[in-house]
């Protein structure tokens, strides 16, 4: 699958320093369907080291889950309803509720990471994502987002 | 009181991209003492825009209230050992075992935010911390962190 989850977003909604398109200034992660769980790709520049070289600091960690895990939610809802994403004319943009991370591990930078989405529950507008951030074979977040759709 | 929280981290621990004096390509957030709390006053800059321009991205807010956090660990601990920030040998430099947001409202970008914390306990090396980031009189967001000191 070649077409990020991000790129169904609606134009407007395509802003965002994370993950948006639309911000040529910002991260632009882009998230993907693996299976049935979602799955991005991410290496993090130097500059954005926590306490010490070499590590991430915290608000990027939390940056890549929240932006992965809101992602996460518009796919997850729009195939519990039934359909993919880009087939159905509802809009596909969810926002962060709440998020609790466990930083388990330090982040490494220049590094290539793995942040994995995978559905706990879809109720209504609401969906519960549980997120991982990995470096090679180590665990270095936890994550579990409340993310909420977005009203038109 | 003129001088930060960050400003009492060693050297080396202060290159974070969300509060490190060291890091010129990032954020510095200061952290002060206000009364029993801890305060922070931020403008996030426009290109921090979440979905829609206009507000911040989920990831900003927790680098806020990250780094805001960590800084009141360290201030809170001292304190609660008997003595303020700069007075003792031991390092001030705590990091984030867990956090939680409860993202309440959207955080305005171009406006200053304030960031406030308050000590709910000390256990010897762990540290929990309650956060809020307000906007005039509408609180935006909620934190609760559990810090624990960076071991030497």
């Amino acid at each position: 699958m070649t077409r990020a989850i991000q790129d169904y977003y609606p134009e407007r909604f395509s802003h965002c320093f994370g993950c948006g398109r639309n911000n040529p200034h910002g991260h632009q992660l882009k998230s993907y369907w693996k299976g049935d769980e979602t799955i991005a790709r991410f290496t993090i520049a130097p500059m954005y080291s926590g306490g010490v070289p070499g590590n991430a600091y915290g608000g990027m960690v939390a940056s890549l889950i929240d932006c992965h895990g809101t992602a996460s939610a518009a796919a997850f809802a729009c195939r519990a309803r039934g359909h993919e994403l880009g087939e159905g004319a509802e809009p596909v943009r969810f926002v962060t509720a709440s998020l609790t991370i466990d930083y388990l591990r330090p982040t490494p930078v220049g590094k290539e990471v793995t942040i994995t989405g995978r559905l706990i529950s879809v109720e209504g507008r609401k969906v519960r994502v549980a997120l991982a951030l990995t470096a090679g074979d180590t665990v270095c977040a936890r994550g579990e987002m409340l993310a909420v759709q977005f009203p038109e």
